[in-house]
């Protein structure tokens, strides 16, 4: 029995609210049962200096935890003086996970920083942010494409991210944070709209895991990203 | 005439959402106007290294503005690997404030530490912080003295703030960003339930002022304080 | 009854020694009682980048302590890695305040740098660096149109500095340490050479302080600056 | 056809060299290939703080490349400041993927270090550094029982990682850096000796990976863990 | 001929102000000719980790330049986040020249920091530094042993320092700004009360110097040192 | 007695192993007794800031030591976030060596960067390093000089480097760490092909040194350099 009261393959609620704060060119809220993240887009017309003169754009991400994100405080990275190396790792994923997205040759000399913030966490909170970021992306996009900046659409696929793990032996889909601290084994899916791996990141956290588990976990993170997906392209209203 | 339409004496609309994160022991989401900041007042059992053994308890305040805040993107202080100036500046201010208002020895050896994260600015985000970390700073110690880990509030005064200043030539109160970037004088008041100051920072941003624009200021500050601390308290169920 | 046997509206006395140091522009030791810093200004033929190419000069400032100007050693910033919460916004002040004195434009591109070391710190050291600070610019400015880089000066106020505070329940004038660390409440006021005010920062320490209070610190501080300006033409041979 | 000549199926010739310096507990050179790992175990008799008074142990990974290591010359990270992202990402790789083969309280309040320095780098420089450290892991623990200072060996599984990828088209193993820098799909596995996952990290580098493919790279990754566990067996003696 | 009209063998005029400020125990301004130094020795009553519970003492030294100490501004070490390599070297040699002198076991558990902050840069600062923290360490230890706090004097050598070098051609002694530049070969010397060597340090800034220069600088150096120690007893009144 | 029976004239076993590594223009693993460093110089076309537009090239160096070097595990400085002062001290000191012998104008605008990594440490690591980096720098420009980029070589001397010491009372030559960490006095001396001095840095560790000692350790010195500079031009080809 889950913690949540959840089946196996069920997912907790996920909602998006579109224009969450307004200077940002996407700024999406995405919760994900308790886990909220606020996802902006922002829009530069300049690339890095590897990427100059070349003609093509950049997709990049940021990500941040409030400190009281969490149940116990977390200390300020800003007053560390730097970012740990799990934020690093989390926000360099985001933006390789949304760049496999997005012909950067079509988007032009321009940047797209996603910024995820995590406002309260419970689990999954990577996973959230590449949900939302995505929407945000489209966001952005959608506006440059609407004030002709745009012709068309660099954006070529829909990407989207859910946790699946092993908990108390069961496969489980969309671990919250109860589950995720006693997972044995812990899953990262991100996966385009045709259904094939953007990035997968299976870690033994307890026992290691057979290939029929690894199966298992990659079924149900299928089924649930579909879900994902669906509502995504509802909340863009298609 | 103001850019926002408003009359030179009148505040921007005030709201406070009081347990807007559910980790925190206070978590309050204060707006003025478009300027939103999350103020959470997190309960720690243990004090500073300089207050270690002396029975007293501690009050300190971090300030933090998520990138897309603002209309242009500004660089993440994590990343940067430092807190500008500005901000160690607002946070000093910011814990100064709220310790003027609590009986440190009778807090015990705790300390709480208020985290303003600026969601969305447009001007007056440290008058916002610290109207919204003192209704924070009371969920918090409302919370112990329901478990019964204080017998009686060590806050004994109300704490708000509010900016005024001088634009085209006018005394105005509450300036949103519009006015703040174009003011000549800029002054931020805090004050106590009784009136009193606990902070005045008067800054001539262009031209020097005179004594008698001081006055004026300052009575049109206290006006707006003596609002604002009737919203703290109807935010309080008082 | 002050630790220094002064009256409430006494002055410490008060010293500058111009050409101190022989390589800036401007080098001015000031001394205020016990409180020694030594103030450069240093001219460079360039401005920062957010300014390049407007045709518009730059005043900025630095402040530092000497690790044994203070009673107990302090460590070193440049040891620490960084310049703390204290210096930052003693430093920005001492520039906002400069720059309230000089038409930029008038300056042409140049950045003039308002160094303030405190060699012995007895109190008022942010104040005794303003106060110093707007005599080395003086010479410096002096210098430039001696040697015909400027045809006018761009200087086109005086600007002094001094604190005031209550100290055993009585406003008395230009703290030293040993009333300021003791003091209910601290101010430290800016003023043209026509009596405005650049800035007003006042804080209370210990007892937040009441109008009354406040105009009687106003008036107290206003009158120690109008000496202090004398004591500056003074200094400068006018 | 492979930059390397090699099939598909074909590992690079692996070798390790036990003892390549004498001051460590454990000191092995890995080589796959061109690329050259210096793995160094060094056992501590003390936890880091979060551990202390447990009665475990802790097993962690620091990982490094000279400047020269790759073809054109890298910045120092020393000298630099900081770690980047990849190599903090890889070195929590690295201590992860070994905690998962140590019972952590069968070691007892010691820390054991892997320091993995890349000599010279022609790709796959983190799953030879899992391969290697964990030769010198098994060195280091087997000096502890030699001395009488542990009875049982807290190992008890063996660990060995490999790439695989997707190379025109072709799924292949152990990718070079000729291949690596133009593969569609990157995945790094690490294995336990019975065949289980301790880690799957696929990653889309051009093209999303269909779960054929990723069968595909699985079972020739699993293939090539036998082998290369075959041989850190070998260069154990067994 | 020298730019200072100055012999080969001719120190420039050297002063020692004792109690040039207050607070540390020991506070000696040092000029050498244009090159002024202040040197504060502070006492602290207790020793670094390393020497914990050994019952004996250290000394240390820290070094810094003040921006304008020099004919062009110097970026401040705090503001840049580190202390350079040219900053460390100096001070390092500053600790371990004094700590030559020094019996540290007789010490006691103390510490003592000598400051060495240069107020005015005109060549041979780390020699002047070297000279001038020696007598502020003799009057801190004179503090000590007349406040009881010690019985005798773990001080057993006195400590001076110089520069010689080869300029035009010419070995000369004790290098102004002028010539320090302009020199084939720069060299150091520190020498105890017996005219034994602590530290030789002789670096060929242009050429490389034959072993009948280096007799020469270092006979020219010990006939200037002995001077400078004869200056140093006058200063302390013997 | 010497620890390792050596006569105090007798230097360790000297080895070169010129391109240890592959991607370096110049590779070069010196090994004197345990003391292992590998020396790359890294040839790039570009020069730093202060070189710019003047024709003329630069040579630097930078120095580590892996964290198990040495009988205890060191903090890796890129963890640290910072290179320490004896680090800098090193490098500066191996840069300034190098410069010594080339005429930067004659190596046109390159930079040559000289990286010394120790890889086990047993005492003289940055005398190894100077004496190890000349030979890949001769490597290097031999490089250059075979693919026509340079008509003629820039490197007018060589240079190399040894440690001296008094040790027991008794002067002798390259100390091992046994040596140095005991030795009353140490000396590094660098000297080009004509005997000349290019470095001469001596510290009393424990007692100063007489000007006899001293001329018995220059002598020492010198002649261990000829046997070494003998063996570089062996490894050479010479």
């Amino acid at each position: 029995m889950r913690p949540s009261q959840r089946r196996p393959d069920e997912l907790r609620p996920l909602r998006f609210t579109r224009g969450f704060t307004r200077h940002a060119e996407g700024s999406v809220l995405v919760e994900c049962g308790d886990t909220r993240v606020l996802c902006t887009a922002s829009v530069e017309a300049r690339v890095p200096p590897f990427l100059k003169g070349q003609g093509k754009g950049w997709i990049t991400a940021e990500y941040g935890m409030l400190p009281r994100a969490t149940d116990q405080r977390t200390q300020r990275e800003a007053t560390k003086g730097k970012q740990g190396g799990r934020t690093l790792e989390i926000q360099r994923l985001i933006g390789r996970s949304l760049r496999a997205a997005v012909d950067l040759r079509a988007l032009g000399e321009r940047s797209i920083t996603l910024d995820c913030d995590v406002l309260q966490a419970d689990g999954g909170t990577r996973t959230a942010s590449i949900t939302g970021a995505w929407v945000a992306l489209r966001d952005a996009v959608d506006g440059l494409l609407a004030r002709g900046e745009l012709a068309s659409s660099p954006i070529h696929s829909q990407v989207a991210a859910v946790s699946v793990g092993i908990y108390n032996g069961v496969p489980v889909l969309d671990l919250d944070y109860a589950e995720d601290s006693a997972a044995e084994t812990d899953m990262n899916l991100i996966m385009d709209g045709e259904g094939r791996f953007i990035e997968v990141q299976g870690t033994a956290e307890g026992a290691p895991f057979s290939r029929e588990e690894l199966d298992a976990l990659l079924a149900l993170g299928a089924a649930g990203i579909r879900q994902i997906q669906t509502a995504q392209r509802a909340a863009l209203g298609q």
